[in-house]
């Protein structure tokens, strides 16, 4: 969808998954440099004294494991995103149906003008009555895609956040612990410092920040949807479908005719009207 | 000190502080994009129905408050590594006492082998007294100030881990809150919406979020440092300087000489050994 330009319905959601696109990125490049921050970290160890040492190697191992869990972030949030092209999709999708009502309107008006007896007029408000039938189900499908995969977008996203601190919290904790296994009494010139004896204590360190991670589990509050009765074409699940496509073509008569029900057109378009206007799957989205 | 060859002891440290730097300009980025993210997310809800404007706008200004402790973080890893700048410094500046010991060790070396009678030959021993207690006090230094500013350093690292999370956490929940006074039930075509009902809870819980930032503190287990003892020429407190001078001069001469004490130069020599060989406060410290 680069450089096409959008439809004005999408427009907003377009520019927000596009900086989406952006935010992902910078925290990719938080989690690479964190990455290479925590093995520098150790490389600076392996000329220190064995405390030293000691320490900074496990603590870059942490530290490492932290920046893991930045680009497990950004992997999340990618998610999320997905979530939100769903939206954008069926709001560019929305666009023709819009467009399309109302270039009928403007070709009746211009044709009552010039020939207000064309007999092309019936079957442009036929074609009117079926516009606007297409419309109401699109403008329901939005409004259901909008409230369902926005709540879900939301859900993941703030979902990754609290697993993302929740495991860096842990993993602080005990990069912490480690940090505190280092005496930093100062000594005078010539004074050795003693041995290093936190070694298995810092082992034990890792060993913990290793089981804190495996045992994890999430502590979030869910998020209720009821869209799970909702059906492949973005309607509630409940309606059935022959009433369902009836009371759409009526409404459009209403709308048209103001009660003046056309009968012949009505399956043809009713059945044309109930497929989704836009790709229903993640996987025919395009990306921004 | 950009494009000056740094001395090899403080070439690993001088890398680890330069990727700090990329690091600390991506967390930049993903706060100023989520920022970005946060108020698209508002505009584009302007564009929808009361209640998705609502929540949208609402949720706008929590992962506004999230990215902004995305910014903090930031600035407390930059505090982190202005901390570890000042092992680096320490580094530096030990190189030159190492090498000024080689060097005098050297023309000795030749000296004796070409003029083995010289009286320069006493010179250059009482020059090697003072490097080798020059030398002793720096190395002395160098260990007393890299423990305590590598605790220094982790310590303001890990806890600006624990409080990005600990507040994103809270601002999170809040946003889950949020998401789920959005009513997802699927709506039929042409059928009106309810109003939006849930306002006043949407507000309390910016209100709520609002008193959680406020009422924040960290709950991190302290680390502690015995550091404190140490003065401002970053040796022990408690040992007294006219000791410590003839404590360092003895070794050195021991080291030097195996133990025959040149009484002469030792008042300079302390005096002149018991200064920092590098700049104590972070305002003198370069940048990388």
């Amino acid at each position: 969808m680069r450089g096409i330009q959008q439809p004005e319905l999408s427009k907003k959601l377009y520019k927000l998954i596009k900086t989406e696109n952006h935010q992902v990125s910078a925290y990719e490049a938080a989690s690479r440099e964190s990455q290479s921050v925590a093995s520098q970290l150790s490389e600076w160890g392996e000329t220190q004294d064995d405390a030293v040492s000691d320490i900074s190697d496990k603590l870059g191992v942490l530290l490492a494991e932290i920046a893991e869990q930045e680009d497990l972030f950004a992997q999340h949030l990618e998610d999320s995103r997905g979530v939100l092209k769903q939206i954008r999709n069926t709001e560019s999708s929305v666009q023709p149906t819009r467009n399309q009502k109302t270039k009928i309107q403007d070709e009746i008006q211009k044709l009552k003008y010039k020939e207000p007896t064309s007999t092309k007029l019936v079957t442009l408000e036929q074609e009117l009555v079926r516009a606007e039938a297409q419309s109401l189900v699109a403008e329901a499908q939005l409004t259901n895609v909008t409230r369902q995969k926005f709540k879900e977008a939301y859900d993941l996203h703030t979902a990754a956040i609290i697993e993302r601190a929740e495991k860096q919290i842990m993993l602080a904790q005990q990069a912490r612990r480690l940090v505190n296994l280092l005496d930093d009494t100062p000594t005078v010139p010539g004074e050795e410092r003693p041995p290093f004896e936190n070694s298995e204590a810092a082992r034990e360190v890792l060993n913990d920040a290793e089981a804190g991670l495996r045992n994890y589990s999430p502590s979030i509050e869910p998020i209720h949807s009821s869209a799970g009765r909702m059906g492949a074409n973005a309607m509630p699940h409940n309606i059935e479908q022959e009433a369902s496509q009836q009371q759409v073509l009526q409404q459009a008569e209403e709308r048209v005719h103001g009660g003046n029900i056309v009968q012949s057109p009505q399956q043809e378009t009713a059945t044309h009207v109930s497929q989704p206007p836009y790709p229903m799957s993640e996987t025919s989205a395009t990306t921004a």
